[in-house]
Protein backbone atom coordinates (compact mmCIF):
# COMPACT_ATOMS: atom_id res chain seq x y z
CA UNK A 1 0.00 0.00 0.00
CA UNK A 2 1.41 2.99 -0.95
CA UNK A 3 -0.18 6.63 0.40
CA UNK A 4 0.84 10.41 -0.68
CA UNK A 5 -0.53 13.34 0.39
CA UNK A 6 -0.27 16.59 -2.25
CA UNK A 7 -1.08 20.04 -2.22
CA UNK A 8 -1.74 22.36 -4.70
CA UNK A 9 -2.98 26.46 -4.62
CA UNK A 10 -6.46 27.26 -6.56
CA UNK A 11 -7.01 30.99 -7.72
CA UNK A 12 -10.27 31.52 -8.49
CA UNK A 13 -13.35 31.26 -6.08
CA UNK A 14 -14.86 27.85 -8.82
CA UNK A 15 -12.21 25.91 -10.56
CA UNK A 16 -11.23 22.58 -12.20
CA UNK A 17 -7.75 21.42 -11.57
CA UNK A 18 -6.28 18.35 -13.92
CA UNK A 19 -4.30 16.22 -11.06
CA UNK A 20 -4.63 12.67 -13.38
CA UNK A 21 -0.68 13.15 -13.88
CA UNK A 22 -0.16 13.54 -10.07
CA UNK A 23 -2.59 9.87 -10.02
CA UNK A 24 -0.16 8.59 -12.66
CA UNK A 25 2.93 9.78 -10.45
CA UNK A 26 1.78 7.98 -7.19
CA UNK A 27 0.92 4.60 -8.86
CA UNK A 28 4.11 4.83 -10.42
CA UNK A 29 6.02 5.44 -7.14
CA UNK A 30 3.58 2.87 -5.40
CA UNK A 31 4.97 0.12 -7.87
CA UNK A 32 1.87 -1.22 -7.52
CA UNK A 33 0.55 -2.85 -11.25
CA UNK A 34 -2.80 -4.23 -10.27
CA UNK A 35 -5.06 -2.57 -7.68
CA UNK A 36 -6.88 0.72 -6.66
CA UNK A 37 -6.44 4.46 -6.40
CA UNK A 38 -8.22 5.87 -3.82
CA UNK A 39 -7.92 10.17 -4.86
CA UNK A 40 -9.69 11.71 -1.78
CA UNK A 41 -10.24 15.67 -1.02
CA UNK A 42 -10.26 16.55 2.84
CA UNK A 43 -12.00 19.73 2.36
CA UNK A 44 -16.11 20.30 2.55
CA UNK A 45 -16.28 23.08 -0.40
CA UNK A 46 -13.76 21.66 -2.76
CA UNK A 47 -14.58 17.66 -4.55
CA UNK A 48 -13.13 15.08 -6.81
CA UNK A 49 -14.56 14.34 -9.76
CA UNK A 50 -13.58 12.74 -13.55
CA UNK A 51 -14.67 13.98 -16.83
CA UNK A 52 -13.30 15.41 -20.15
CA UNK A 53 -9.52 16.42 -20.16
CA UNK A 54 -10.08 17.63 -24.30
CA UNK A 55 -12.16 21.04 -24.25
CA UNK A 56 -10.97 23.38 -21.39
CA UNK A 57 -14.83 24.41 -22.78
CA UNK A 58 -16.10 21.21 -20.84
CA UNK A 59 -14.54 22.95 -17.21
CA UNK A 60 -16.11 26.35 -17.75
CA UNK A 61 -19.48 25.21 -18.75
CA UNK A 62 -19.28 22.73 -15.78
CA UNK A 63 -18.56 25.34 -13.05
CA UNK A 64 -21.60 27.36 -14.68
CA UNK A 65 -23.76 24.47 -14.69
CA UNK A 66 -23.15 23.80 -11.02
CA UNK A 67 -23.41 27.05 -10.34
CA UNK A 68 -26.88 27.60 -11.41
CA UNK A 69 -27.72 24.05 -10.02
CA UNK A 70 -26.90 24.87 -6.56
CA UNK A 71 -26.75 28.67 -6.21
CA UNK A 72 -26.26 30.75 -2.99
CA UNK A 73 -29.33 31.46 -0.98
CA UNK A 74 -29.36 34.71 0.33
CA UNK A 75 -30.93 33.50 3.30
CA UNK A 76 -28.65 30.25 3.80
CA UNK A 77 -27.97 30.29 7.63
CA UNK A 78 -24.36 29.22 8.13
CA UNK A 79 -22.54 32.73 8.84
CA UNK A 80 -19.36 31.59 6.40
CA UNK A 81 -21.59 32.21 3.21
CA UNK A 82 -20.39 29.06 1.57
CA UNK A 83 -23.29 27.10 1.90
CA UNK A 84 -23.73 26.79 -1.80
CA UNK A 85 -20.18 25.65 -2.29
CA UNK A 86 -20.29 22.60 1.18
CA UNK A 87 -23.41 21.60 -1.41
CA UNK A 88 -21.44 21.29 -4.34
CA UNK A 89 -18.93 19.40 -2.60
CA UNK A 90 -21.32 16.99 -1.83
CA UNK A 91 -23.11 16.73 -4.92
CA UNK A 92 -19.71 15.93 -6.76
CA UNK A 93 -18.51 13.85 -3.85
CA UNK A 94 -15.23 13.42 -1.84
CA UNK A 95 -13.62 10.81 -3.43
CA UNK A 96 -13.00 8.99 -6.98
CA UNK A 97 -11.96 5.20 -6.89
CA UNK A 98 -9.97 4.65 -10.29
CA UNK A 99 -9.03 0.74 -11.43
CA UNK A 100 -5.35 -0.14 -11.30
CA UNK A 101 -3.48 -2.37 -14.71
CA UNK A 102 -0.24 -2.49 -15.67
CA UNK A 103 0.70 0.26 -13.37
CA UNK A 104 -1.81 2.75 -14.86
CA UNK A 105 -4.67 4.26 -14.24
CA UNK A 106 -7.57 2.68 -16.50
CA UNK A 107 -9.20 6.05 -17.75
CA UNK A 108 -11.51 6.68 -20.98
CA UNK A 109 -9.86 8.37 -23.68
CA UNK A 110 -11.61 11.78 -22.73
CA UNK A 111 -11.17 11.33 -18.89
CA UNK A 112 -9.36 13.06 -16.74
CA UNK A 113 -9.20 13.48 -12.47
CA UNK A 114 -9.70 17.00 -11.35
CA UNK A 115 -9.44 18.44 -7.85
CA UNK A 116 -12.88 21.13 -8.25
CA UNK A 117 -12.65 23.89 -6.24
CA UNK A 118 -15.98 25.39 -4.93
CA UNK A 119 -14.67 28.34 -2.37
CA UNK A 120 -11.26 29.64 -3.09
CA UNK A 121 -8.74 30.60 -3.89
CA UNK A 122 -7.20 28.61 -1.43
CA UNK A 123 -4.29 25.98 -0.19
CA UNK A 124 -5.22 23.05 -0.75
CA UNK A 125 -4.58 19.08 -0.05
CA UNK A 126 -5.85 16.01 -1.70
CA UNK A 127 -4.65 12.27 -0.94
CA UNK A 128 -4.12 9.62 -3.70
CA UNK A 129 -3.57 5.79 -1.73
CA UNK A 130 -2.89 2.73 -4.06
CA UNK A 131 -3.81 -0.45 -2.94
CA UNK B 1 -11.29 -7.65 6.18
CA UNK B 2 -14.35 -6.64 8.34
CA UNK B 3 -17.64 -6.27 8.04
CA UNK B 4 -20.35 -4.58 10.38
CA UNK B 5 -24.06 -3.92 10.31
CA UNK B 6 -25.46 -0.89 11.91
CA UNK B 7 -28.52 0.34 12.17
CA UNK B 8 -30.27 3.66 12.96
CA UNK B 9 -33.74 5.42 13.33
CA UNK B 10 -34.12 8.93 11.42
CA UNK B 11 -36.43 11.36 12.65
CA UNK B 12 -37.66 13.85 10.05
CA UNK B 13 -38.40 13.53 6.09
CA UNK B 14 -34.60 14.83 5.64
CA UNK B 15 -32.14 14.38 8.04
CA UNK B 16 -28.13 14.08 8.45
CA UNK B 17 -27.26 11.90 10.92
CA UNK B 18 -23.44 11.98 11.39
CA UNK B 19 -22.06 7.96 11.68
CA UNK B 20 -18.37 9.27 12.15
CA UNK B 21 -17.93 7.82 15.27
CA UNK B 22 -19.21 4.36 14.26
CA UNK B 23 -17.14 4.25 11.54
CA UNK B 24 -14.15 4.96 13.82
CA UNK B 25 -15.29 2.38 15.97
CA UNK B 26 -15.79 -0.48 13.38
CA UNK B 27 -12.17 0.65 12.20
CA UNK B 28 -10.82 -0.51 15.90
CA UNK B 29 -12.84 -3.04 16.14
CA UNK B 30 -11.66 -4.67 12.84
CA UNK B 31 -7.84 -4.11 14.51
CA UNK B 32 -7.02 -2.83 10.61
CA UNK B 33 -4.36 0.11 10.77
CA UNK B 34 -3.60 0.77 7.47
CA UNK B 35 -6.50 0.47 4.39
CA UNK B 36 -9.41 1.56 3.19
CA UNK B 37 -13.19 2.19 5.04
CA UNK B 38 -16.12 1.65 2.52
CA UNK B 39 -19.48 2.83 4.01
CA UNK B 40 -22.14 1.66 2.26
CA UNK B 41 -26.51 2.71 2.09
CA UNK B 42 -28.63 -0.23 1.24
CA UNK B 43 -31.66 2.08 0.71
CA UNK B 44 -32.79 3.98 -2.23
CA UNK B 45 -34.13 7.07 -0.96
CA UNK B 46 -31.02 7.87 1.39
CA UNK B 47 -27.30 8.64 0.97
CA UNK B 48 -23.70 8.55 2.55
CA UNK B 49 -22.31 11.63 2.45
CA UNK B 50 -18.88 13.64 4.07
CA UNK B 51 -19.33 17.06 4.59
CA UNK B 52 -18.84 19.72 7.69
CA UNK B 53 -19.28 18.69 11.02
CA UNK B 54 -18.90 21.95 13.10
CA UNK B 55 -21.82 24.03 12.27
CA UNK B 56 -24.91 22.45 12.68
CA UNK B 57 -25.80 24.99 10.21
CA UNK B 58 -24.40 23.51 7.45
CA UNK B 59 -27.06 20.59 7.62
CA UNK B 60 -29.95 22.60 7.46
CA UNK B 61 -28.56 24.90 4.64
CA UNK B 62 -27.97 21.03 2.58
CA UNK B 63 -30.99 19.90 3.39
CA UNK B 64 -32.86 23.25 1.99
CA UNK B 65 -30.86 23.55 -1.20
CA UNK B 66 -30.94 19.45 -1.60
CA UNK B 67 -34.60 20.22 -2.02
CA UNK B 68 -34.80 22.95 -4.25
CA UNK B 69 -32.30 21.19 -6.68
CA UNK B 70 -34.75 18.17 -6.71
CA UNK B 71 -37.94 19.14 -5.75
CA UNK B 72 -41.42 17.09 -6.22
CA UNK B 73 -42.71 17.38 -9.48
CA UNK B 74 -46.55 16.82 -9.41
CA UNK B 75 -46.45 14.72 -11.86
CA UNK B 76 -43.60 12.68 -11.37
CA UNK B 77 -44.97 9.13 -12.41
CA UNK B 78 -43.59 6.67 -9.50
CA UNK B 79 -46.73 5.66 -7.26
CA UNK B 80 -44.83 6.02 -4.00
CA UNK B 81 -44.35 9.86 -4.63
CA UNK B 82 -40.96 9.94 -3.15
CA UNK B 83 -38.94 9.98 -6.69
CA UNK B 84 -37.49 13.53 -5.56
CA UNK B 85 -35.86 11.46 -2.82
CA UNK B 86 -34.50 8.54 -5.18
CA UNK B 87 -32.95 11.54 -7.27
CA UNK B 88 -30.84 13.17 -3.70
CA UNK B 89 -29.99 9.31 -3.67
CA UNK B 90 -28.17 9.06 -6.49
CA UNK B 91 -27.00 12.07 -6.54
CA UNK B 92 -25.21 11.83 -3.15
CA UNK B 93 -24.64 8.96 -3.67
CA UNK B 94 -24.62 5.36 -1.87
CA UNK B 95 -21.26 4.80 -0.08
CA UNK B 96 -18.26 6.73 0.65
CA UNK B 97 -14.89 5.46 0.60
CA UNK B 98 -12.39 6.29 3.47
CA UNK B 99 -8.51 5.88 3.48
CA UNK B 100 -7.31 4.10 6.88
CA UNK B 101 -4.17 5.38 8.60
CA UNK B 102 -2.64 4.46 11.85
CA UNK B 103 -6.25 2.74 12.66
CA UNK B 104 -8.18 5.92 11.96
CA UNK B 105 -10.25 7.23 8.55
CA UNK B 106 -8.22 9.98 7.15
CA UNK B 107 -10.52 13.01 7.36
CA UNK B 108 -10.36 16.86 7.14
CA UNK B 109 -10.32 19.05 10.18
CA UNK B 110 -13.99 19.89 9.36
CA UNK B 111 -15.16 16.51 7.90
CA UNK B 112 -17.67 14.05 9.46
CA UNK B 113 -19.26 11.38 7.78
CA UNK B 114 -23.38 11.52 7.32
CA UNK B 115 -26.17 9.30 6.77
CA UNK B 116 -28.41 11.04 4.98
CA UNK B 117 -32.15 10.56 4.91
CA UNK B 118 -34.22 11.87 1.87
CA UNK B 119 -37.93 9.85 3.00
CA UNK B 120 -37.80 9.30 6.70
CA UNK B 121 -39.03 9.09 9.28
CA UNK B 122 -37.68 5.35 8.80
CA UNK B 123 -35.69 2.60 10.51
CA UNK B 124 -32.65 2.26 8.14
CA UNK B 125 -28.97 0.33 7.93
CA UNK B 126 -26.00 1.00 7.12
CA UNK B 127 -22.77 -0.86 6.11
CA UNK B 128 -19.06 -0.50 7.15
CA UNK B 129 -16.48 -2.58 5.53
CA UNK B 130 -12.57 -2.08 6.40
CA UNK B 131 -10.10 -3.77 4.32
CA UNK C 1 -8.06 -9.81 -8.45
CA UNK C 2 -10.32 -9.81 -11.80
CA UNK C 3 -11.05 -7.55 -14.30
CA UNK C 4 -13.87 -7.54 -16.48
CA UNK C 5 -14.55 -5.09 -19.69
CA UNK C 6 -17.90 -5.05 -20.66
CA UNK C 7 -19.73 -3.50 -23.66
CA UNK C 8 -23.65 -2.34 -24.13
CA UNK C 9 -25.83 -0.31 -26.58
CA UNK C 10 -27.82 2.29 -25.23
CA UNK C 11 -31.05 3.29 -27.15
CA UNK C 12 -31.49 6.51 -26.13
CA UNK C 13 -30.17 10.15 -25.09
CA UNK C 14 -31.23 9.50 -21.31
CA UNK C 15 -31.65 5.93 -20.62
CA UNK C 16 -30.77 3.86 -17.20
CA UNK C 17 -29.97 0.29 -18.24
CA UNK C 18 -29.66 -2.16 -15.22
CA UNK C 19 -26.44 -4.17 -15.02
CA UNK C 20 -26.68 -6.13 -11.66
CA UNK C 21 -27.07 -9.23 -13.35
CA UNK C 22 -23.16 -8.35 -15.48
CA UNK C 23 -21.40 -7.33 -11.64
CA UNK C 24 -22.97 -10.54 -10.22
CA UNK C 25 -21.55 -12.44 -12.98
CA UNK C 26 -18.34 -10.53 -12.63
CA UNK C 27 -18.19 -11.83 -8.90
CA UNK C 28 -18.98 -15.41 -9.82
CA UNK C 29 -16.02 -15.62 -12.39
CA UNK C 30 -13.61 -13.54 -10.44
CA UNK C 31 -14.02 -16.48 -7.27
CA UNK C 32 -13.58 -14.07 -4.81
CA UNK C 33 -15.93 -14.18 -1.91
CA UNK C 34 -15.53 -11.77 0.32
CA UNK C 35 -13.91 -8.21 -0.73
CA UNK C 36 -15.34 -5.40 -3.03
CA UNK C 37 -16.40 -5.08 -6.51
CA UNK C 38 -15.96 -1.20 -8.26
CA UNK C 39 -17.70 -0.62 -11.20
CA UNK C 40 -16.09 1.87 -13.63
CA UNK C 41 -17.75 4.24 -16.32
CA UNK C 42 -15.02 5.26 -18.49
CA UNK C 43 -17.24 7.33 -20.42
CA UNK C 44 -17.35 11.39 -19.63
CA UNK C 45 -21.46 11.38 -20.46
CA UNK C 46 -22.58 8.66 -18.93
CA UNK C 47 -22.41 7.43 -14.84
CA UNK C 48 -23.09 4.14 -12.68
CA UNK C 49 -25.49 4.79 -9.95
CA UNK C 50 -27.90 2.56 -8.08
CA UNK C 51 -30.94 2.77 -7.44
CA UNK C 52 -34.66 1.32 -7.34
CA UNK C 53 -35.14 -1.72 -9.44
CA UNK C 54 -38.45 -2.62 -8.51
CA UNK C 55 -40.61 -0.01 -10.16
CA UNK C 56 -39.60 1.26 -13.64
CA UNK C 57 -41.21 4.55 -13.59
CA UNK C 58 -38.30 5.08 -10.99
CA UNK C 59 -35.88 5.29 -14.02
CA UNK C 60 -38.33 7.47 -15.92
CA UNK C 61 -38.99 9.93 -12.89
CA UNK C 62 -35.07 10.20 -12.72
CA UNK C 63 -34.37 10.98 -15.90
CA UNK C 64 -36.98 13.76 -16.41
CA UNK C 65 -35.63 15.38 -12.67
CA UNK C 66 -32.20 14.72 -13.35
CA UNK C 67 -32.87 16.75 -17.12
CA UNK C 68 -34.50 19.64 -15.03
CA UNK C 69 -31.61 19.61 -12.43
CA UNK C 70 -29.19 20.23 -15.13
CA UNK C 71 -30.95 21.73 -18.32
CA UNK C 72 -28.76 22.49 -21.48
CA UNK C 73 -28.71 25.69 -21.80
CA UNK C 74 -28.38 27.75 -25.20
CA UNK C 75 -25.22 29.78 -24.42
CA UNK C 76 -22.92 26.96 -23.34
CA UNK C 77 -19.49 26.72 -24.76
CA UNK C 78 -18.40 23.65 -25.18
CA UNK C 79 -18.81 22.79 -29.01
CA UNK C 80 -19.97 19.50 -29.10
CA UNK C 81 -23.77 21.02 -27.47
CA UNK C 82 -23.36 18.40 -24.74
CA UNK C 83 -22.27 19.82 -21.18
CA UNK C 84 -25.39 19.02 -19.77
CA UNK C 85 -24.73 15.43 -19.79
CA UNK C 86 -21.30 15.91 -18.62
CA UNK C 87 -22.31 17.59 -15.44
CA UNK C 88 -24.93 14.83 -15.27
CA UNK C 89 -21.73 12.89 -15.58
CA UNK C 90 -19.99 14.47 -11.92
CA UNK C 91 -23.62 14.65 -10.33
CA UNK C 92 -23.93 11.20 -10.38
CA UNK C 93 -20.76 9.88 -10.60
CA UNK C 94 -17.97 7.49 -12.56
CA UNK C 95 -18.34 4.45 -10.26
CA UNK C 96 -19.58 2.42 -7.54
CA UNK C 97 -17.99 0.29 -5.30
CA UNK C 98 -20.26 -2.13 -3.54
CA UNK C 99 -19.26 -4.61 -0.78
CA UNK C 100 -18.91 -8.29 -1.83
CA UNK C 101 -20.16 -10.63 0.99
CA UNK C 102 -20.60 -14.63 0.35
CA UNK C 103 -19.47 -14.18 -3.38
CA UNK C 104 -22.37 -11.96 -3.89
CA UNK C 105 -23.00 -7.92 -4.05
CA UNK C 106 -24.72 -6.91 -0.56
CA UNK C 107 -27.23 -4.67 -1.88
CA UNK C 108 -30.83 -3.50 -0.60
CA UNK C 109 -34.10 -5.64 -0.91
CA UNK C 110 -34.45 -2.55 -3.87
CA UNK C 111 -31.22 -1.80 -4.88
CA UNK C 112 -30.19 -2.29 -8.74
CA UNK C 113 -26.89 -1.38 -10.00
CA UNK C 114 -27.35 1.18 -13.77
CA UNK C 115 -25.53 2.27 -16.22
CA UNK C 116 -26.76 6.06 -16.43
CA UNK C 117 -26.09 7.12 -19.77
CA UNK C 118 -27.18 10.87 -20.55
CA UNK C 119 -25.93 11.53 -24.00
CA UNK C 120 -26.91 8.26 -26.59
CA UNK C 121 -27.49 6.28 -27.95
CA UNK C 122 -23.94 5.30 -28.15
CA UNK C 123 -21.75 1.96 -28.02
CA UNK C 124 -20.20 1.82 -24.80
CA UNK C 125 -18.19 0.00 -22.23
CA UNK C 126 -17.62 -0.51 -18.27
CA UNK C 127 -15.39 -1.89 -16.30
CA UNK C 128 -15.77 -4.48 -13.10
CA UNK C 129 -13.43 -4.79 -11.20
CA UNK C 130 -13.34 -7.86 -7.76
CA UNK C 131 -10.38 -7.36 -5.32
Amino acid sequence: MYLEKLRLKTHAKDEMIDITKDIENAIVKSQIKDGLAIVFCPHTTAAITINENADPDVCTDFIRGLDSISPDWADFKHAEGNSAAHIKSSLIGASETVIVENGRPVLGRWQGIYFAEFDGPRFREFYVKVI
